[in-house]
């Protein structure tokens, strides 16, 4: 199985890279199913049913949050009603949406499971034993399992991809909006990279304009941060590919796609 | 000026792949200065005299260090008789030892800052009013300026460079220990990652045995970290070409050595 | 010199009880000077200027703020011409405002400082450092000084009280808005008490209506915090005589008026 | 029943406070069962088998702990066998220890509770569904029961207390090390104080030698803390009246003993 997994989508300039560039990815990689990290993608706060439907769309089998999920209240009409859409799965029991999703493609399944992690992070049930329970659940359908653990320290991604090496797919880390360069595929079979980084603009700060996150810096007054508009953009995604069999990973490709970078292909 | 920064050296290991690839690095990339981040140098936490006078004697003319500056005691002993030492600039008046160096290279000189974050990180006096009154009274000297903006926060580090963007060369950003996919040159001329990575264990959690690590996640009981000696190793570095005249840099490109990587050369 | 310094005022309930209980507290105590923290005056959220106003016209002559000062955008416009309300003084050099007032009643001048903890709070200017250069020059004009604290960790509260103890009258806490008992006067001769509680809602968290707020610990979504408007009201407050020659304190005493404690009286 | 809590005992004059007063308590409110916080026990940093053999011997029937549960390692090798220490009951399932306690006096029983908040604290499982699924079962048996909330925000503390009156007799909480003034008994008939107070130095930083403690703030330089031997002492405790039949509270009484209070009797 082809998997394409684009990282945190940043308000319309993310949305318009997105739409762009989508055609020309799933062209050249071929992916079975392809998954976005959405957390972001209503003006860089969660995520409303019209652009979900959009993604769906667009060729997204399923959309990944994170700590932004529940920004746009508008979430809570239609997330119990969308199962491609998933939140962090170890929120609370009764929390509104599903943390995993199962996606078809080929006659295979694909487990998608969304973590957040909870270092430096608002507190939440405990990822490594939501995963461990939902993977132990997951497996007994599919090997093929992609995990999004949405997570600030470095510390925290890694523990959870080496914890969940060789029983699942992949721990792809999502929140930094900064793509990493340590993909790799651990010695159990496990595809892991600490960060996909973002999809928006590309000249800004996590997407925000910069003016007002370096005032935010300098003088601790309240600004409001809004999306960069006008500047250029930037995409970040990983390729994976994994065997059908066993689960396991055979390839993990970073992508890039920037003034600065030639995306891979 | 060519330069070479790497990141993060982490405990024996760390020390190991410094001595064993920096002949390696200068001999294919031919650097006027090398600068090593050494916060993790003695046994992760700290570094010593002695380690400190190996690395001079192995090449490396200036050592940066981060929230472990002072996690060995034995740094209060050395630190204000070792100029090219430095600890984070934005410690309060008074902290021993320096915030920035400068180092003379082929009649040339690149002055060294070092600077710390505060988000997720105790607090210290602000990395950005430092970096201003630091740089502005560098570029009276020399137009040759290197940061290492050691921080957690991708937003603090972005923002730290496009503050200076078009004043220093290059900031280059520590901390977390893995090494980012972003390095760029920003629109005035400096040179930008957010994360050199560390120089150290390979299968491990950002140094330390992982099954420490994966425990401390999972029971939120104390464990003691030790630096994982046993396992594969890495190094992760950048290299730097800058503009004697203008101090602008040329070029950033990120040196990866481990088994999954192949090092550009 | 006689002070009433009255804890956090919040929202509607917070300057009812304020309106109603200053009289009552002017006419038993006689304060010469009355301070109050006014952060949490406007809907639990900052403050206005019509509500600065109507405190001064109540009697009270300083108002200190905190953490909130800047949730009510209209203060942009007025703080710089009111020199009776205070932010704290830690926050960088070309913040809006003053953190520090001196205060004349009788003949005699009050000095009052607003200071910011670090420990759970975002990154600001030292307040040891702030404290320790404003209380030097304030000294030089009157030995007459009251700090309000604004600080989360007990341990940060204290030590400024021990840092300051001997150098100004009295130190008080603000921010976690329930009053401690630790009233007292250090050996040197300032007063202290690690936080003077607030003045509002009984019935409620720190004020705001407790469903939302046990939702929001037991489900991690975001829910918005409402002043508590119906439920029953408290007070809190501080009673100091200062020493006019050498500004020490005499005493400090606790007040609360709540349903289940007797105001002292 | 009656009952007396005694607040983090912090190293040996915190001992010695406890030793000396614990009988003069005893005749003067002729407690039924005496529970003390002992996370500080042992030289400010966790507690051993022979000072928990001390407390009991003194007379003591319950010791709850709090974030310094761990910190002498000792623990782990009695804590098994000793069912009157508890540690946070919100510890993962498989941690060392019990999280509560079911004490009997004079023909009835109490249920004691140790819980821990998250908020400013390191990660651990949800303390109120903790909270609800322990006490929904200790019901079952008595409906006397006592909640220690070891926990530093206010609002965590008093979300908790509403969060469970009329469901348990007394919510105290502890680790602040300040006692607050705040003691009440909710609607529903559960006490509350937000925090106890601590037993041990009283010229020093919660126990701490100021000195080192201002050092660290002014600093940020690596400290060694370690407990006031010297100086001056205080205890600081509440008595609960609880009715025997309905699990409520009747009295909640707040106990200082040291130089600036006269301790209630
Ligand atoms: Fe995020
Ligand atoms: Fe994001
Ligand atoms: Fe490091
Ligand atoms: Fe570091
Ligand atoms: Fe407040
Ligand atoms: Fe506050
Ligand atoms: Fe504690
Ligand atoms: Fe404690």
């Amino acid at each position: 199985m082809k998997l394409l997994f684009i990282g945190d989508v940043v308000g319309a300039p993310g949305r318009a890279m997105l739409q762009e560039y989508l055609p020309l990815l799933k062209s050249r990689f071929q992916p079975d199913i392809v998954v976005v990290n959405g957390e972001n993608a209503a003006g860089g706060r969660g995520i409303t049913a019209e652009i979900a439907r959009q993604f769906f769309e667009w060729g997204v089998h399923c959309i990944t949050m994170g700590n932004h999920t529940w920004d746009n209240k508008a979430i809570f009409d239609f997330i119990d009603d969308e199962p491609r859409l998933l939140r962090p799965a170890n929120y609370p029991p009764g929390t509104p949406g599903r943390g995993y999703a199962v996606v078809a493609a080929g006659g295979r399944e694909l487990a998608v499971v969304n973590l957040m992690g909870r270092t430096f992070l608002p507190p939440l049930d405990c990822p490594f034993r939501t995963a461990q329970t939902l993977v132990d659940e997951l497996r007994t359908r599919t090997p093929l399992i992609l995990v999004d653990m949405h997570a600030e320290a470095t510390s925290e991604k890694q523990a959870m991809a080496w914890f969940l090496d060789g029983k699942v797919s992949a721990v792809v880390g999502t929140h930094t909006h900064v793509q990493t360069a340590d993909e790799r595929i651990l010695p159990g079979g496990t595809a892991y990279i600490s960060d996909v980084g973002m999809t928006g603009p590309y000249d800004a700060i996590l997407g925000m304009e910069r003016e007002m996150v370096i005032k935010k810096f300098l003088t601790g007054l309240p600004v409001r941060f809004s999306v960069d508009e006008k500047g250029r953009k930037q995409l970040n995604a990983v390729f994976l590919e994994l065997d059908d069999e066993t689960g396991k990973a055979r390839t993990i490709r970073r992508i890039r796609v920037d003034d600065d970078h030639l995306w891979s292909g």
